[in-house]
Protein backbone atom coordinates (compact mmCIF):
# COMPACT_ATOMS: atom_id res chain seq x y z
CA UNK A 1 0.00 0.00 0.00
CA UNK A 2 1.25 3.73 -1.29
CA UNK A 3 1.75 5.91 1.98
CA UNK A 4 0.65 8.89 1.88
CA UNK A 5 1.58 12.13 3.90
CA UNK A 6 0.19 15.45 3.93
CA UNK A 7 3.15 18.51 4.09
CA UNK A 8 2.60 21.74 5.25
CA UNK A 9 4.85 23.86 2.89
CA UNK A 10 5.48 27.40 4.26
CA UNK A 11 8.05 28.86 1.01
CA UNK A 12 10.66 28.57 3.83
CA UNK A 13 13.70 26.49 4.07
CA UNK A 14 12.89 24.48 7.07
CA UNK A 15 9.23 22.92 5.51
CA UNK A 16 10.85 22.02 2.43
CA UNK A 17 13.26 20.12 3.57
CA UNK A 18 11.13 17.89 5.56
CA UNK A 19 9.20 17.53 2.57
CA UNK A 20 12.28 15.77 0.62
CA UNK A 21 13.08 14.07 3.69
CA UNK A 22 9.54 12.55 3.58
CA UNK A 23 9.66 11.86 0.34
CA UNK A 24 12.89 10.03 0.75
CA UNK A 25 11.28 7.96 3.45
CA UNK A 26 8.82 6.94 0.82
CA UNK A 27 6.17 9.06 1.26
CA UNK A 28 3.45 10.08 -1.23
CA UNK A 29 3.31 13.56 -0.35
CA UNK A 30 0.76 16.01 -0.63
CA UNK A 31 1.59 19.78 -0.21
CA UNK A 32 -0.75 21.83 1.81
CA UNK A 33 0.19 25.73 2.47
CA UNK A 34 -2.00 28.61 3.76
CA UNK A 35 -3.19 31.52 2.85
CA UNK A 36 -3.40 33.11 6.12
CA UNK A 37 -3.55 37.29 5.85
CA UNK A 38 0.35 37.23 5.88
CA UNK A 39 2.15 40.50 5.31
CA UNK A 40 3.69 39.23 1.95
CA UNK A 41 2.61 36.97 -0.86
CA UNK A 42 6.34 35.79 -1.51
CA UNK A 43 6.18 33.10 0.08
CA UNK A 44 2.91 31.38 -1.12
CA UNK A 45 4.57 31.64 -4.49
CA UNK A 46 7.93 29.88 -3.70
CA UNK A 47 5.44 27.10 -2.06
CA UNK A 48 3.78 26.66 -5.08
CA UNK A 49 6.86 26.51 -6.85
CA UNK A 50 8.79 24.37 -4.55
CA UNK A 51 5.89 22.14 -4.94
CA UNK A 52 6.42 22.21 -8.54
CA UNK A 53 10.30 21.08 -8.31
CA UNK A 54 9.66 18.13 -6.14
CA UNK A 55 6.66 16.99 -8.46
CA UNK A 56 4.39 16.45 -5.25
CA UNK A 57 1.38 14.44 -5.84
CA UNK A 58 -0.35 17.75 -5.80
CA UNK A 59 -0.43 20.83 -3.43
CA UNK A 60 -3.38 23.08 -2.23
CA UNK A 61 -3.56 26.30 -1.21
CA UNK A 62 -5.89 26.85 1.99
CA UNK A 63 -7.42 30.51 2.26
CA UNK A 64 -7.99 31.30 6.02
CA UNK A 65 -8.52 34.61 7.29
CA UNK A 66 -6.52 34.87 10.56
CA UNK A 67 -6.30 38.58 9.94
CA UNK A 68 -9.95 39.06 11.87
CA UNK A 69 -8.55 38.44 15.27
CA UNK A 70 -5.42 40.38 14.89
CA UNK A 71 -2.74 39.58 17.45
CA UNK A 72 0.61 39.30 15.28
CA UNK A 73 3.12 41.23 13.51
CA UNK A 74 3.23 38.96 10.82
CA UNK A 75 -0.57 39.88 9.60
CA UNK A 76 -0.64 43.70 11.37
CA UNK A 77 0.63 45.96 9.07
CA UNK A 78 0.80 48.67 11.63
CA UNK A 79 3.42 46.95 13.59
CA UNK A 80 7.09 46.65 11.93
CA UNK A 81 8.48 43.16 12.25
CA UNK A 82 11.26 43.95 14.92
CA UNK A 83 15.33 43.31 14.57
CA UNK A 84 16.48 41.22 17.11
CA UNK A 85 20.09 40.50 17.60
CA UNK A 86 21.07 37.35 16.95
CA UNK A 87 22.26 35.96 20.25
CA UNK A 88 18.63 37.24 21.88
CA UNK A 89 16.98 35.31 19.47
CA UNK A 90 15.17 32.55 20.91
CA UNK A 91 15.04 34.40 24.74
CA UNK A 92 10.99 35.39 24.52
CA UNK A 93 8.40 35.05 23.08
CA UNK A 94 8.69 37.28 20.03
CA UNK A 95 5.96 39.51 18.30
CA UNK A 96 5.77 37.53 15.21
CA UNK A 97 4.45 34.57 17.40
CA UNK A 98 0.94 34.34 15.77
CA UNK A 99 -1.47 32.82 17.98
CA UNK A 100 -2.65 29.40 17.72
CA UNK A 101 -1.07 29.36 14.03
CA UNK A 102 0.45 25.62 14.15
CA UNK A 103 -2.17 24.32 16.08
CA UNK A 104 -4.81 25.93 13.45
CA UNK A 105 -2.12 24.60 10.26
CA UNK A 106 -1.52 20.99 11.74
CA UNK A 107 -5.27 20.64 12.89
CA UNK A 108 -6.55 21.48 9.17
CA UNK A 109 -3.53 19.44 7.78
CA UNK A 110 -5.21 16.49 10.04
CA UNK A 111 -8.50 17.21 8.27
CA UNK A 112 -7.33 16.87 4.99
CA UNK A 113 -4.98 13.86 5.83
CA UNK A 114 -7.96 12.32 7.03
CA UNK A 115 -9.79 12.99 3.26
CA UNK A 116 -7.10 11.09 1.74
CA UNK A 117 -6.53 8.24 4.28
CA UNK A 118 -2.82 9.83 4.53
CA UNK A 119 -0.72 7.92 7.20
CA UNK A 120 1.19 11.21 8.14
CA UNK A 121 1.28 15.13 8.52
CA UNK A 122 4.71 16.68 8.66
CA UNK A 123 5.57 19.97 9.89
CA UNK A 124 9.45 21.25 9.25
CA UNK A 125 9.25 22.43 12.80
CA UNK A 126 12.57 23.09 14.68
CA UNK A 127 12.72 23.42 18.60
CA UNK A 128 16.34 24.51 18.52
CA UNK A 129 16.34 27.86 16.69
CA UNK A 130 12.45 28.65 17.43
CA UNK A 131 12.58 28.24 21.05
CA UNK A 132 10.54 31.33 22.03
CA UNK A 133 7.58 29.73 19.93
CA UNK A 134 5.89 27.64 22.64
CA UNK A 135 4.12 25.67 19.66
CA UNK A 136 7.58 24.46 17.82
CA UNK A 137 8.56 22.45 21.50
CA UNK A 138 8.78 18.86 21.75
CA UNK A 139 5.82 18.81 24.44
CA UNK A 140 3.75 20.60 22.03
CA UNK A 141 4.44 18.07 19.32
CA UNK A 142 3.43 15.29 22.11
CA UNK A 143 0.29 16.89 23.05
CA UNK A 144 -0.35 17.13 19.67
CA UNK A 145 -0.26 13.55 18.79
CA UNK A 146 -2.18 12.86 22.01
CA UNK A 147 -5.07 14.99 20.72
CA UNK A 148 -4.66 13.32 16.79
CA UNK A 149 -4.53 9.77 18.65
CA UNK A 150 -8.58 10.05 19.64
CA UNK A 151 -9.93 12.93 17.15
CA UNK A 152 -10.67 11.37 14.53
CA UNK A 153 -12.44 8.31 12.48
CA UNK A 154 -9.73 7.09 11.57
CA UNK A 155 -8.01 6.85 15.21
CA UNK A 156 -10.57 5.22 16.16
CA UNK A 157 -10.29 2.97 13.83
CA UNK A 158 -6.88 2.14 15.07
CA UNK A 159 -4.98 4.50 12.49
CA UNK A 160 -4.09 7.22 14.00
CA UNK A 161 -2.38 9.79 11.55
CA UNK A 162 1.19 10.49 12.87
CA UNK A 163 2.72 13.64 12.98
CA UNK A 164 6.08 13.62 12.25
CA UNK A 165 8.51 16.58 12.91
CA UNK A 166 12.17 15.23 11.20
CA UNK A 167 13.75 18.64 11.94
CA UNK A 168 12.69 19.10 15.51
CA UNK A 169 16.26 18.57 17.09
CA UNK A 170 18.40 19.53 14.05
CA UNK A 171 20.33 22.88 14.17
CA UNK A 172 19.71 25.19 11.17
CA UNK A 173 22.80 23.82 9.89
CA UNK A 174 22.48 20.25 10.34
CA UNK A 175 19.04 21.07 8.27
CA UNK A 176 20.69 22.69 5.50
CA UNK A 177 23.06 19.82 5.15
CA UNK A 178 20.62 16.96 5.08
CA UNK A 179 18.55 19.74 2.46
CA UNK A 180 21.85 19.88 0.39
CA UNK A 181 22.37 15.95 0.63
CA UNK A 182 18.91 15.29 -0.96
CA UNK A 183 19.44 18.34 -3.25
CA UNK A 184 16.15 19.85 -1.99
CA UNK A 185 15.69 22.80 -4.25
CA UNK A 186 17.00 25.65 -1.44
CA UNK A 187 16.74 28.92 -4.37
CA UNK A 188 13.15 28.42 -4.72
CA UNK A 189 12.89 29.19 -0.93
CA UNK A 190 12.06 32.04 0.86
CA UNK A 191 12.67 32.59 4.65
CA UNK A 192 13.22 37.09 4.92
CA UNK A 193 9.99 38.77 6.77
CA UNK A 194 10.11 41.56 4.12
CA UNK A 195 8.63 40.30 1.15
CA UNK A 196 11.37 42.77 -1.14
CA UNK A 197 12.69 41.16 -4.46
CA UNK A 198 15.76 40.38 -2.60
CA UNK A 199 16.19 38.93 1.37
CA UNK A 200 17.28 42.23 3.13
CA UNK A 201 20.23 39.75 5.65
CA UNK A 202 18.98 41.98 8.93
CA UNK A 203 15.50 40.47 9.92
CA UNK A 204 15.78 37.69 12.71
CA UNK A 205 14.86 34.81 10.06
CA UNK A 206 17.52 35.88 7.77
CA UNK A 207 20.54 35.98 10.46
CA UNK A 208 18.75 32.45 11.31
CA UNK A 209 19.31 31.66 7.53
CA UNK A 210 22.77 32.80 6.53
CA UNK A 211 23.74 31.48 9.96
CA UNK A 212 22.67 28.05 9.11
CA UNK A 213 24.70 28.41 5.51
CA UNK A 214 27.84 29.31 7.15
CA UNK A 215 28.21 27.02 9.87
CA UNK A 216 26.99 23.96 7.17
CA UNK A 217 29.89 25.44 4.82
CA UNK A 218 27.61 25.67 2.05
CA UNK A 219 26.88 28.99 0.30
CA UNK A 220 23.11 30.46 0.42
CA UNK A 221 22.11 30.44 -3.37
CA UNK A 222 19.52 33.44 -2.62
CA UNK A 223 20.97 37.29 -2.84
CA UNK A 224 20.92 39.44 -0.17
CA UNK A 225 20.92 42.98 0.08
CA UNK A 226 23.25 43.01 2.99
CA UNK A 227 25.29 40.11 4.67
CA UNK A 228 26.35 40.15 8.42
CA UNK A 229 30.07 40.96 8.67
CA UNK A 230 30.39 37.13 9.91
CA UNK A 231 29.11 35.66 6.43
CA UNK A 232 32.17 34.68 5.06
CA UNK A 233 30.68 32.48 1.72
CA UNK A 234 30.18 32.57 -1.25
CA UNK A 235 27.67 36.38 -1.69
CA UNK A 236 24.95 36.45 -4.60
CA UNK B 1 -11.35 41.22 36.35
CA UNK B 2 -13.89 40.85 33.94
CA UNK B 3 -13.65 36.54 32.68
CA UNK B 4 -14.18 36.46 28.80
CA UNK B 5 -15.49 33.15 27.30
CA UNK B 6 -14.96 32.64 23.60
CA UNK B 7 -18.43 30.24 23.11
CA UNK B 8 -18.61 28.23 19.73
CA UNK B 9 -22.32 29.08 18.23
CA UNK B 10 -23.41 26.89 16.17
CA UNK B 11 -27.27 28.06 16.03
CA UNK B 12 -28.46 24.85 17.23
CA UNK B 13 -29.75 24.56 20.70
CA UNK B 14 -26.61 23.00 22.76
CA UNK B 15 -24.19 25.51 21.85
CA UNK B 16 -27.10 28.28 22.41
CA UNK B 17 -27.63 26.31 26.13
CA UNK B 18 -23.91 25.99 26.47
CA UNK B 19 -23.32 29.77 25.89
CA UNK B 20 -26.39 30.80 28.28
CA UNK B 21 -24.61 28.68 30.99
CA UNK B 22 -21.41 30.41 30.37
CA UNK B 23 -23.29 33.72 30.84
CA UNK B 24 -25.00 32.59 33.65
CA UNK B 25 -21.55 31.32 35.30
CA UNK B 26 -20.37 35.11 34.88
CA UNK B 27 -18.33 35.08 31.46
CA UNK B 28 -18.55 37.82 28.72
CA UNK B 29 -18.75 36.16 25.75
CA UNK B 30 -17.69 36.30 22.53
CA UNK B 31 -19.30 34.09 19.88
CA UNK B 32 -17.71 32.32 17.14
CA UNK B 33 -19.12 30.48 14.05
CA UNK B 34 -18.09 29.00 11.05
CA UNK B 35 -19.36 29.55 7.60
CA UNK B 36 -17.69 25.87 6.65
CA UNK B 37 -19.50 25.26 3.31
CA UNK B 38 -22.05 23.68 5.02
CA UNK B 39 -25.56 22.23 3.49
CA UNK B 40 -27.68 25.19 4.08
CA UNK B 41 -27.20 28.32 5.58
CA UNK B 42 -30.02 28.57 7.59
CA UNK B 43 -27.85 27.62 10.73
CA UNK B 44 -25.65 30.41 10.26
CA UNK B 45 -28.89 32.93 10.39
CA UNK B 46 -29.73 31.43 13.38
CA UNK B 47 -26.54 31.54 15.34
CA UNK B 48 -26.60 35.22 14.67
CA UNK B 49 -30.49 35.55 15.94
CA UNK B 50 -29.31 33.82 19.29
CA UNK B 51 -26.40 36.10 19.90
CA UNK B 52 -28.17 39.25 19.61
CA UNK B 53 -30.93 37.71 22.02
CA UNK B 54 -27.98 36.50 24.41
CA UNK B 55 -27.14 40.05 23.94
CA UNK B 56 -23.18 38.81 23.95
CA UNK B 57 -19.89 41.09 23.60
CA UNK B 58 -19.61 40.30 20.05
CA UNK B 59 -20.28 37.57 17.27
CA UNK B 60 -18.06 36.58 14.45
CA UNK B 61 -18.58 34.26 11.85
CA UNK B 62 -15.35 32.94 10.79
CA UNK B 63 -15.23 31.41 6.87
CA UNK B 64 -13.65 28.20 6.72
CA UNK B 65 -14.15 26.63 3.03
CA UNK B 66 -13.59 23.14 4.37
CA UNK B 67 -15.59 21.59 1.51
CA UNK B 68 -12.24 21.61 -0.84
CA UNK B 69 -11.37 19.06 1.02
CA UNK B 70 -14.54 16.81 1.29
CA UNK B 71 -15.45 13.97 2.97
CA UNK B 72 -18.78 14.50 4.37
CA UNK B 73 -22.35 14.96 4.09
CA UNK B 74 -22.53 18.16 5.17
CA UNK B 75 -20.70 19.79 2.85
CA UNK B 76 -20.89 17.32 -0.28
CA UNK B 77 -24.23 18.23 -1.99
CA UNK B 78 -24.50 14.95 -3.45
CA UNK B 79 -24.53 12.91 -0.59
CA UNK B 80 -27.92 12.33 0.77
CA UNK B 81 -28.18 13.17 4.40
CA UNK B 82 -29.57 9.51 5.77
CA UNK B 83 -32.50 8.45 7.94
CA UNK B 84 -31.56 6.74 10.99
CA UNK B 85 -33.35 4.77 12.57
CA UNK B 86 -33.45 6.46 16.92
CA UNK B 87 -32.38 2.61 18.21
CA UNK B 88 -29.36 3.24 15.78
CA UNK B 89 -28.05 6.60 16.37
CA UNK B 90 -24.32 6.88 18.42
CA UNK B 91 -24.48 3.23 17.08
CA UNK B 92 -21.36 4.25 14.82
CA UNK B 93 -19.45 7.22 13.07
CA UNK B 94 -22.49 8.61 11.06
CA UNK B 95 -21.97 9.47 7.56
CA UNK B 96 -22.86 13.48 8.96
CA UNK B 97 -19.30 13.38 10.71
CA UNK B 98 -16.71 15.83 8.97
CA UNK B 99 -13.44 15.52 9.30
CA UNK B 100 -11.74 17.37 12.03
CA UNK B 101 -14.66 19.93 12.96
CA UNK B 102 -14.49 20.11 15.99
CA UNK B 103 -10.53 20.25 16.39
CA UNK B 104 -10.43 22.69 13.85
CA UNK B 105 -13.39 24.97 15.35
CA UNK B 106 -11.80 24.73 18.94
CA UNK B 107 -8.51 25.83 17.44
CA UNK B 108 -9.81 28.25 16.26
CA UNK B 109 -11.34 29.17 18.85
CA UNK B 110 -8.45 28.30 21.10
CA UNK B 111 -6.44 31.14 18.65
CA UNK B 112 -9.45 33.88 19.01
CA UNK B 113 -9.45 33.24 23.24
CA UNK B 114 -5.48 34.20 23.28
CA UNK B 115 -5.65 37.63 21.00
CA UNK B 116 -8.56 38.22 23.60
CA UNK B 117 -6.99 37.41 26.26
CA UNK B 118 -9.71 34.96 27.03
CA UNK B 119 -9.97 32.48 30.18
CA UNK B 120 -12.08 30.14 28.52
CA UNK B 121 -13.34 27.84 25.58
CA UNK B 122 -16.90 26.88 25.61
CA UNK B 123 -18.24 24.28 23.59
CA UNK B 124 -21.97 22.95 23.55
CA UNK B 125 -20.49 19.23 22.74
CA UNK B 126 -22.11 15.96 24.06
CA UNK B 127 -21.01 12.66 24.24
CA UNK B 128 -24.35 11.05 25.30
CA UNK B 129 -26.23 11.41 22.16
CA UNK B 130 -23.30 11.83 19.79
CA UNK B 131 -21.26 9.24 20.83
CA UNK B 132 -20.49 7.71 17.29
CA UNK B 133 -18.38 11.41 16.69
CA UNK B 134 -14.99 10.74 17.99
CA UNK B 135 -14.12 14.35 18.82
CA UNK B 136 -17.63 14.47 20.94
CA UNK B 137 -15.94 11.93 23.68
CA UNK B 138 -14.65 12.89 26.92
CA UNK B 139 -11.14 11.84 25.78
CA UNK B 140 -11.15 13.77 23.27
CA UNK B 141 -11.89 17.11 25.35
CA UNK B 142 -9.34 16.23 27.94
CA UNK B 143 -6.67 15.86 25.06
CA UNK B 144 -7.64 18.87 23.56
CA UNK B 145 -6.98 20.66 27.04
CA UNK B 146 -3.94 19.01 27.37
CA UNK B 147 -2.51 20.76 23.87
CA UNK B 148 -3.96 23.69 25.25
CA UNK B 149 -2.08 23.88 28.23
CA UNK B 150 1.34 24.16 26.15
CA UNK B 151 -0.02 25.35 22.99
CA UNK B 152 -0.18 29.51 23.25
CA UNK B 153 1.67 32.17 24.71
CA UNK B 154 -1.01 32.77 27.64
CA UNK B 155 -0.26 29.19 28.43
CA UNK B 156 3.65 29.35 28.64
CA UNK B 157 2.69 32.47 30.86
CA UNK B 158 0.51 30.29 33.22
CA UNK B 159 -2.44 30.69 31.73
CA UNK B 160 -3.47 28.24 30.03
CA UNK B 161 -7.21 28.79 28.51
CA UNK B 162 -9.52 26.27 29.70
CA UNK B 163 -12.04 24.21 27.36
CA UNK B 164 -15.43 24.21 29.18
CA UNK B 165 -18.24 21.54 28.21
CA UNK B 166 -21.12 21.99 30.20
CA UNK B 167 -23.09 19.94 28.47
CA UNK B 168 -20.86 16.93 28.12
CA UNK B 169 -22.56 14.14 30.34
CA UNK B 170 -25.86 15.84 30.09
CA UNK B 171 -28.61 13.76 28.32
CA UNK B 172 -30.53 15.88 25.75
CA UNK B 173 -33.84 15.83 27.98
CA UNK B 174 -31.02 18.01 30.97
CA UNK B 175 -29.84 20.10 28.49
CA UNK B 176 -33.24 21.24 27.59
CA UNK B 177 -34.40 21.54 31.13
CA UNK B 178 -31.48 23.42 31.71
CA UNK B 179 -31.65 25.96 28.93
CA UNK B 180 -35.47 26.30 30.06
CA UNK B 181 -33.97 27.39 33.26
CA UNK B 182 -31.81 30.10 31.65
CA UNK B 183 -34.60 30.93 29.26
CA UNK B 184 -32.67 30.05 26.68
CA UNK B 185 -34.14 31.36 23.25
CA UNK B 186 -35.05 27.83 21.79
CA UNK B 187 -37.09 29.36 19.90
CA UNK B 188 -34.30 30.74 17.50
CA UNK B 189 -32.38 27.16 17.56
CA UNK B 190 -31.96 24.91 14.53
CA UNK B 191 -31.09 21.18 14.71
CA UNK B 192 -32.52 19.82 11.46
CA UNK B 193 -30.05 18.32 8.64
CA UNK B 194 -32.54 19.80 6.09
CA UNK B 195 -32.63 23.70 5.27
CA UNK B 196 -36.00 24.13 5.08
CA UNK B 197 -38.23 26.67 6.31
CA UNK B 198 -39.83 23.74 8.83
CA UNK B 199 -37.89 21.08 10.49
CA UNK B 200 -38.50 17.99 9.06
CA UNK B 201 -39.05 16.49 11.93
CA UNK B 202 -37.25 13.21 10.33
CA UNK B 203 -33.63 13.07 10.38
CA UNK B 204 -31.22 12.16 12.94
CA UNK B 205 -30.96 15.35 14.32
CA UNK B 206 -34.69 16.27 14.74
CA UNK B 207 -35.34 12.67 15.94
CA UNK B 208 -32.99 13.37 18.83
CA UNK B 209 -34.05 17.05 19.71
CA UNK B 210 -37.97 16.44 20.05
CA UNK B 211 -37.05 13.37 21.91
CA UNK B 212 -35.26 15.56 23.99
CA UNK B 213 -38.32 18.14 24.66
CA UNK B 214 -40.30 14.48 25.10
CA UNK B 215 -38.78 13.07 28.18
CA UNK B 216 -37.71 17.09 29.67
CA UNK B 217 -41.96 17.42 29.56
CA UNK B 218 -41.39 20.85 27.53
CA UNK B 219 -42.84 21.54 24.07
CA UNK B 220 -40.79 22.25 21.40
CA UNK B 221 -41.50 25.89 20.08
CA UNK B 222 -40.32 24.89 16.67
CA UNK B 223 -42.50 23.94 13.84
CA UNK B 224 -41.96 20.55 12.34
CA UNK B 225 -43.29 18.91 8.90
CA UNK B 226 -43.97 15.80 10.96
CA UNK B 227 -43.97 14.52 14.21
CA UNK B 228 -42.76 11.06 15.23
CA UNK B 229 -45.61 9.27 16.85
CA UNK B 230 -44.28 9.07 20.24
CA UNK B 231 -44.60 13.10 20.74
CA UNK B 232 -47.17 13.97 22.54
CA UNK B 233 -46.60 17.47 23.57
CA UNK B 234 -48.32 20.63 22.22
CA UNK B 235 -47.50 20.65 17.99
CA UNK B 236 -46.80 23.69 16.87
Amino acid sequence: METTAVCLLSGGLDSCVATRIAQDQGYSCHTLSFDYGQHHRKELEQAKQIAKALHVQKHTVFTLDLAQFGGSALFNHHKTVPHTPLQDIGKQIPPTYVPGRNTIFLTIALAYAETLQAQAVVIGANSRDYSGYPDCRPEYFQAFQQLANVATKQAVEGNPVQILTPLLHLSKAEIIKKGHALQAPFHLTWSCYQGQKRSCGNCESCQLRLQGFEEAGIPDPLPYVTYPSWYTLIKK
